[in-house]
């Protein structure tokens, strides 16, 4: 059998257009999985994939969970048995007020940098994971059949924590384990150079809520003798990191190894520039760990972020209140060797032990996932990154990444699995801000690029 | 001429349920000044009082300001020229949701402690400033005429800092002198003490902005190399206080002194018990500067509170953003000896001084009064002492006051005039809380006892 690829390819150039529409179509579902609002919207999102597997020929299904849906799908035959991830779910769109369109409303905007498709999940995740679907598209069209043994899981609970994901791994992991996983949840490295990730930060996510007096106080009345929560919130979080930028929780770093010299002069070629890549975002300087360098501060260090606070009066004009509660939003990105309970145990103590009298401090858990390594190894590594290689002229490079995406390490702890992570957004995409963006160059090519990929899983 | 007092007390109490009716139509506005969405509310509460003084006799008028008009009035020849003072305007009422009803919608509650008008406003300051306005109707009603020459002073911005305040007094000053001001916007020690505040804590309000990256941030992408302004503020702010419950802004305890000995006794013999204080909200300890007396805490040291604080998502569920901004509104309670504009300065420098590399801050005033320190040798202060005793039938008390009514300072600095300030909330009356309420009780032995004290004033 001749190699249908470069058919496919034309196929994929020619039906940009319709596929651009089809995205759009999934777009429109405000599929936000961490307010309770949209939990309707993620199930019209994952019924939207069904239909569009089942028309690809896919053995097609949604799957109930505690939470939001998961899609299942099945089809192809012979050459290798890969499992295709992505999920549907999305991010909030606040603050609405900074976008300059409605976030699900989509459509193509141009910039000087190109085309680019507007809308909240343009890049995370819908864009990235219609660029397989596309692929398996062509494939089908072209040659009757897709390429291989395909199961496709779409998530929708990627973006509040994946709370149901490691039971539905567990409950069917007969029916989802294959070979290898192919994941497309990831990026462009320097926005140009087209990359594989064969590491990744874990995630542990945590809510603090500090209670003081039972009800919000005048600080006039009250201030001076009673304990303020939002006093006690401040002093623990201000200390989550030394000068040196070192996460100061007991035994955060237990397990972190510095990475070895391979990795180091791997990514030192990569030509990496902190300082440009703050500029991007109007910064300057690495505000990580003291004596690291930018990519290891990214990829290769433990981290510990607020990404949430708010306590009393925060409108307009001033409320001289002395709050009755204060809550925050605290988040660690993990690294190989650190254990996410471990991890969660320790600040909960950490934040408990700084407790003053009168403040008592509840958690509520977002989330557990412990950090990804993978084998490069592995014959998918080879034949994704020539074929990344070959479809955007550039050496595709293996990278770390600074995210999170545990679904790597369950794949790996649930089903004995290995992960390959390859995607097209960009750092300019805005992921998780408002006016989040995918280039039609990112969809165009990453459609192509899977198609290539798939074709050389193929042949083996 | 006989004593009026007797009769005039007698209409009071025939009069009660109308003195009612007329403080629920004044409760009725929303007049929440610190939010521009209830300017013209403000503006209707000035007219509503207006009307209401110009139906005693007053000539009144509603004076333009920048911000929130005041209103003026002038009535009644001889005795001593007395300047009342109240304010108009109210706190926000959020959260609504804690609220058993409409803020807007004043009603009598029976409680078991007795009945209880309920609204935003009822006590903080609508309610107590209607008190001296029903006294002055019953002495008209009964001898024709005031009892002595009143100047009235209602504001319009007390809760939002007074930013009209002092320009207005300034440019008015010959029109407001009076030989002394008489302010209802205080309380009954120990809800059961008839009292005078002989002292106030001055106030200083401030807004601190850090900006960090020029948009939110995904926390797996750019965590650990990015710096966060949340991180930023809360280090800044955790520092505030040291363990010992000092207040660590340089320079911030200049000019304090420790309280004199009669002040000590004074205070000594109120038997106030700062746990008996505290368990009413919930708390059982002084979280003041430790080796201070309950007393001192409230009275007669200084303070610095986090009054809102608020970065990145706060909704529902997770977002692992890194935020671009974080906010706090903060603010310090003076004594006599702090200079506010000092404490604003030297709390500015050192937030500045501490911010990282990539963190801007910027600063918003709210109001900046100083503290004050009243002479109660003047025969105001016992013929007020008198009369509240008279009516309470408990020994009226000089005591200091933890809150901060920064017109006394200025009056006394604009004008050269002293303040007397007599009240009649309670420590249970909520004032800046959901479900504030002002005792029946207070209104209507408020009403006798501003009567009584015009009698008395009148007198000489």
């Amino acid at each position: 059998m001749s190699d249908p690829t470069p058919a496919i390819l034309d196929r994929i150039d020619a039906g940009l257009g319709d596929a651009q529409e089809r995205l759009f179509a999934l777009l429109r579902i405000p599929s936000i999985s961490t307010d309770p609002a949209y939990a309707e919207a993620c199930d019209s999102a994952a019924d939207w994939l069904v239909a569009e597997l089942a028309g690809l020929g896919f053995d097609a299904s949604k799957r109930p969970t505690p939470g939001h849906p998961m899609v299942v799908a099945h089809g192809g035959e012979g050459g290798p048995h890969v499992l295709f991830y992505g999920h549907y779910d999305v991010q909030p769109v606040d603050p609405l007020e900074l976008w300059n369109r409605d976030p699900f409303d989509p459509a193509i905007d141009e910039t000087p940098a190109g085309p680019v498709i507007r809308a909240r999940g343009a890049s995370d995740d819908k864009g990235q994971l219609m660029t397989f679907l596309e692929a398996c598209r062509a494939w089908k069209s072209e040659t009757g059949a897709l390429p291989c043994r395909i199961t496709v899981l779409l998530e929708g609970e990627e973006e509040s924590g994946s709370p149901s994901l490691v039971p539905f791994l567990e409950a069917n992991a007969e029916e989802l384990r294959a070979e290898i996983a192919l994941i497309c949840d990831t990026g462009m490295f320097g926005d140009r150079v087209p990359s594989i990730v064969t590491s990744l930060r874990g995630l542990v996510g945590e809510e603090v809520v500090v209670q003081g007096p039972s009800r919000d106080l005048h600080s006039g009345l009250f201030g001076g003798l009673a304990m303020n929560p939002a006093r006690a919130l401040t002093k623990v979080l201000g200390a989550l990191h030394d000068d040196e930028g070192r996460v100061q929780v007991p035994g955060f770093y237990d397990g972190v190894a510095d990475i070895d010299a391979e990795r180091r002069d791997s990514w030192e070629q990569l030509g990496f520039s902190a300082e440009g890549f703050l500029g991007g975002v109007g910064l300057s300087t690495p505000a990580g760990e003291r004596g690291r360098t930018g990519l290891e501060q990214l990829w290769a260090r433990p981290t510990a972020e607020i990404n949430g606070i708010v306590s009393g009066y925060t409108g307009a004009g001033f409320k001289t209140v002395l709050p009755s509660e204060a809550r925050a939003k605290v988040s660690f990105r993990l690294v190989a060797g650190q254990d996410p309970v471990k991890v969660r145990d320790a600040f909960r103590d950490w934040v408990r032990a700084q407790m003053p009298p009168d403040c008592t401090v509840r958690f509520e858990g977002h989330g557990a996932g412990a950090a990804s390594a993978m084998d490069t190894g592995h014959p998918a590594f080879v034949a994704a990154r020539e074929a990344l290689t070959e479809e955007w002229g550039i050496e595709a490079a293996f990278i770390g990444g600074g995210g999170s995406i545990p679904i790597a390490g369950h794949f790996q702890d649930v089903l004995g699995m290995q992960s390959l992570l390859a995607g097209f957004s960009k750092e300019t995409d805005r992921i998780h801000s408002p006016n989040e963006k995918y280039d039609v160059e990112s969809f165009h090519k990453g459609i192509r690029s899977w198609a290539r990929t798939l074709g050389r899983l193929r042949e083996g």
